[in-house]
């Protein structure tokens, strides 16, 4: 197995910097958006095994990839909780039964993600037996607090107003809340991982939005709960895990104290300054902007190229340590051919 | 005069801290509800320098602040420029000519503020002599890049596409909007100051969403640029300046030695982390969550106390170097008697 992504993680030494990206199966791909339409809506991709799994495997048929990542959604976990997640077109996620009342959130329990989520755990084996030990699956979550917003929100929000209401006005209720919402994302983790899944990430996508203390209360908590609970081998092998919260910047040692072993950059982060603040404590993933990807090729080169470079000048840990991503999921709007140029200057920089 | 706010912008001694709120005239209000129903819409409303002056006093009417903002919107110049600034209702500003072509960015040319943006210098001369030195009036701009923002993409961006194009792909396109653009607030906010703001802020909205190279290079150089370009004294007063980055909180030691008086904080970061980094060479300003407002006012004070202390802990020179403000806009939803609360807290305060 090209192993690369998890020696990265690990900080053991690789052939290469691996490279994968956030939704790196996804709308941007031709074939993505032929599978979608064959399977009706992109609930329907998500719950089904087949077609998940031929997602997941699209972007390595194009590229020299070094991971691939589950196909699935962060929100099946409270639609397992019974929220009833839907999507409405253009929209973006949204719940029939927002989280907002005592009652309901004192119901609220962690489903058992064989019986609730079975459909992630099949998709899981079945990407994991097709990859046949090419590269290693990722499977993820999202963190509880990014969860938390999209529960009691109701969807997707500007101003975050009606979690962040109840987090000064009722912290106890957030904090239950992010109690289940936490057991239910180890449970659902560590069924991944004994499904096949050979790393684990937790999307903190919108950590970013609290204050300083409310980040380390409401969302690092509980993240490092998690890790705590996380298996850390399984079937003879490290089962790495990465954190990753968008806007959390300024966190960047307290992330990498959680536990975790890597730590998502996005690329507001000058990755040699990440490296200089949190050490050798732990591998980082990033952090292109993917809006590079919309410049021609040769300015995709040279902007990967200033990335590793910041990395390698404060690499006090020999070739080793640095996991290569975006910032943020590809958008939709990139064109294919321009990801093929990325590939290959990652693969072929020499430090 | 009560002048705690410009003597804690210059690091004076104050008689307590000063407050005064981002969007402080602003929905949340009833009486501004109703002045901009007789304006009939937004952009009359900032067009009319008797009604402009109406809103920017009614929050002084009610709360204790330290400070008046005058009221109008940052994309005054863009529009002064020739995009026809228009408001689509619930979906924000839009431009009827964004700025794509490389034609179109090579006719560019800053207008001149007494020609083309003389309602904005008739709202600040009205508002200076209505306020009657109760108070000092703040006169402020968007900054380049943030103006650049809604000149390229034509509106609000989710994900800043065709301006981030255009930054690694013309870069060149891009230095030519923000060097037209700078001198367009360089003689805007010299004209606020000359008509009589005694103050002035600049509004990096979007600097946040750059990557750190690209920010220094597409953000920061254009406000000390303009910072370098403004009137430091007018009628024999100082006139302190502000850069607020939202998003800007891993670059605050650039955005302190840009040669501004005070630096804008957001909640995302804490305040005495802040202190610590820039030291005594600016003012600080901020940085309550807007969204605490939404609490019962025990708690409002509770999290304003924590703002204050947190400033204090590493307060190296006196009690003085603070503004205390929101780390962004008061939302439309606040209830207005809940402002009070956070008024009457900061002003109590002692250290």
């Amino acid at each position: 197995m090209n192993d690369n992504f998890l020696r990265a993680l690990l900080k053991k030494p690789v052939d290469r910097t691996p490279i994968w990206l956030m939704r790196q199966a996804g709308r941007y791909l031709p074939e993505y958006c032929e599978t979608r339409k064959r399977a009706g809506d992109f609930l329907s991709l998500c719950k089904s095994p087949d077609l998940a799994c031929e997602v997941t495997l699209q972007p390595l048929a194009r590229y020299d990839l070094d991971a691939a990542i589950l196909f699935s959604d962060i929100l099946t976990v409270p639609d397992a909780m019974g929220l009833g997640l839907y999507f409405e077109t253009g929209e973006g996620p949204r719940f029939e039964r927002p989280l907002r009342e005592e009652w309901a959130i004192n119901n609220l329990t962690a489903p058992d993600p064989y019986d609730h989520l079975g459909y992630v755990m099949d998709a899981v084996r079945t990407i994991r037996r097709a990859l046949d030990n090419r590269v290693p699956l990722i499977g993820f979550s999202g963190s509880p607090y990014t969860l938390a917003c999209y529960m009691v929100e109701g969807g997707g929000s500007k101003d975050f107003r009606h979690i962040k209401t109840m987090l000064y006005a009722r912290p106890d209720l957030l904090h239950r809340i992010l109690d289940v919402t936490s057991d239910a994302v180890i449970a659902y983790l560590n069924a991944q991982i004994e499904c096949g899944a050979q790393a684990v990430m937790l999307f903190d996508t919108w950590g970013g939005s609290l204050s300083d203390a409310a980040y380390v209360e409401f969302s690092l908590a509980y993240l490092q709960k998690i890790v705590a609970g996380l298996h850390k081998t399984w079937n003879g092998g490290k089962i790495p895990s990465i954190i990753f919260t968008k806007g959390g910047g300024l966190w960047l040692e307290k992330i990498a104290a959680s536990g975790c072993d890597g730590v998502g950059l996005d690329w507001n982060v000058n990755i040699a300054d990440a490296r200089r603040r949190v050490g050798d404590k732990v591998a980082l993933q990033g952090n292109l902007d993917p809006n590079v990807l919309f410049a021609p090729p040769e300015t995709i080169v040279a902007e990967a190229k200033k990335v590793l470079t910041a990395f390698a000048l404060d690499n006090t840990a020999g070739n080793t340590g640095h996991v290569f991503n975006l910032g943020h999921g590809i958008s939709q709007f990139t064109p294919p051919e321009h990801v093929e140029a990325l590939v290959e200057t990652v693969h072929h920089f020499h430090f």
